[in-house]
């Protein structure tokens, strides 16, 4: 009998939602907005909704072996309780996988976005084509995610609240953070600290930067990425502390987890031509390993680390990939 | 028929062996100096010996498990072979599992000194007491040493070379590491760090740490905790950059392991009722989980950070525990 899952990625503007199976990969894509502004359970109730449909696309001869959700942090596991998570207000204390295993006659997963993704990555991306099971995973997008597989199953830590690498300091005296730390990663690397950065050097008479926020008052990291492309210096400066704080992070990662591979991802990865000159050159010196594999060491084995190759559907793929991965 | 195994801590100083059952802990220890100066092979035949002398004080009918040896880093695993340990000069690329493997006739176990530390606090040490098997150790002695522990094995990495928090930058443009890192926490948590620290600021003119040093020249960290603890601000101060580098090391370690508890061990985990505020500090507003525990919070579980419960005789106990985790 065919076995196939559905994957839900549940963001905080669209709710995405496709069945998969090994062989075909994702099939029956659906996107609906996401009803922030109907509460926790209307959201839930959508989340069925859509599960539902994309099961009726499969005919009775295949076998469900789940449906897994991909939603954004803090999320408490195994309980599947929501702790303020900043992209979806209102959710704090909501428990989305007993509003779902009531409602739903097949197994239901739910794990965070960030995880999900990794496991995709590490299944299906860079981790199947360089034969590796053990890495992590760097997301730079409006905020900063964190996925860690080892072994080729998520490591969640003892409540869930693993792969919080956008909130390691960086800088420990450095900007202040939404979450109230400072330095973390994720305020010199996430697509908001970008513009942020592009709107200070404008301010403080950066001309080329100045221009280009004039024209276009939202300009995002893409359009500052080509004024740094086009060998403006200003511009290049905003990815070199990204690279930089980026760096940093990634050797502390390798330091502790000593993963086989390291991925980035998300919007601000597509910098990756100038972002990875200064990665690098932080974990020349900063990684226990780099240092190792010095010309003429007898240890060769690098901590591999480049782009991720899934795409803005590693999410998606991800949730759709982990009833195969954990289920029965 | 009654089990047992054996455990080998490889020092730089002394070697050290005993046997071990579940009821009876170790028993029978030996203790012969390392001797470095004659090589690797002549260590390793030393650690063969140790092993024989152990094993032939149980009678026959007890069954042998087999043999651990604890040894410093860095240790490429599975492989056992060094990289230019520095506290084993001389051993770069020596590959003890095999010598060991080929003149032994029971199975043999190796790992590094830190990990095996970290597996015996969580099986015998606070991970019992606390009923919990995911930890972080902390060993703050002459460097610092770091073990992971997830459901109750220890977290090897790709290469074994995981756990190496003491190089970790807490401080990005910090001072220089003999590693060649800057800001490493072994710069300011280490036994060694301490020191340096005291001296530094009795030659800038501290009065109180400079008579010390002119009573004490070979004065330790314990020497000048005691000042710190009879109300001396100077020499508080080095606790205080000692705690608050802790903190923000374990506030990383938190942020990405979601550790259940992260435990300080060694000898400068004497001085943790000063370290401790400082520690705490950083913690409550660089952690994610303590941040998501404030008052009113649903979230109230904590990653517990709490001194190590076994002491200085963790790498052996765990050496010893080995077999019983790992074999057969």
């Amino acid at each position: 009998m065919e076995l196939f899952s559905i994957g839900v990625d549940l963001g905080g503007t669209n709710l995405r939602a496709a069945t998969y199976t090994p062989d075909c990969g994702l099939q029956n894509r659906r996107s609906v907005r996401t009803r922030l502004q109907d509460g926790p359970a209307a959201v839930a109730e959508d989340i069925c909704c859509l599960t539902q449909d994309a099961k009726a696309t499969r005919d009775s001869t295949a076998s469900c072996l789940g449906v897994c959700v991909a939603a954004p942090g803090p999320l408490e596991l195994p309980l599947g309780r929501f702790h303020q998570p900043p992209n979806l207000p209102g959710w704090d204390g909501f428990e989305l996988l007993q509003a779902l295993e009531s409602r739903l006659d097949i197994p239901v997963f739910l794990d965070n976005d960030a995880n999900v993704a990794a496991l995709a990555e590490c299944h299906l991306g860079s981790g199947k084509e360089l034969a590796l099971d053990n890495l992590n995973m760097l997301t730079l997008g409006t905020g900063v995610g964190h996925g860690i597989i080892s072994g080729g199953r998520i490591v969640r830590g003892a409540n869930g609240l693993a792969g919080e690498a956008g909130h390691v300091s960086v800088q420990p005296d450095g900007e202040l953070c939404n979450c109230g730390n400072h330095g973390c990663l994720e305020v010199y690397a996430s697509a908001r600290a970008i513009r942020r950065e592009a709107l200070r050097l404008a301010e403080q008479g950066a001309p080329s930067l100045a221009r280009l926020l004039k024209e276009q008052p939202e300009a995002t990291a893409g359009d500052f990425y080509s004024l740094a492309v086009s060998g403006d210096a200003d511009a290049q400066s905003i990815f070199d502390r990204a690279g930089r704080a980026i760096g940093i992070c990634i050797a502390s990662l390798i330091n502790t987890f000593n993963p086989a591979l390291v991925v980035i991802a998300g919007g601000v990865s597509d910098a990756w031509p100038l972002l990875s000159p200064k990665i690098f050159e932080e974990l020349q010196h900063r990684s226990y390993i780099y240092r190792l594999t010095q010309p003429g060491s007898r240890f060769q084995q690098h901590t591999i680390v480049q782009k991720a190759t899934l795409g803005a559907d590693a999410g998606l793929t991800g949730a759709a990939l982990y009833p195969f991965v954990y289920g029965k």
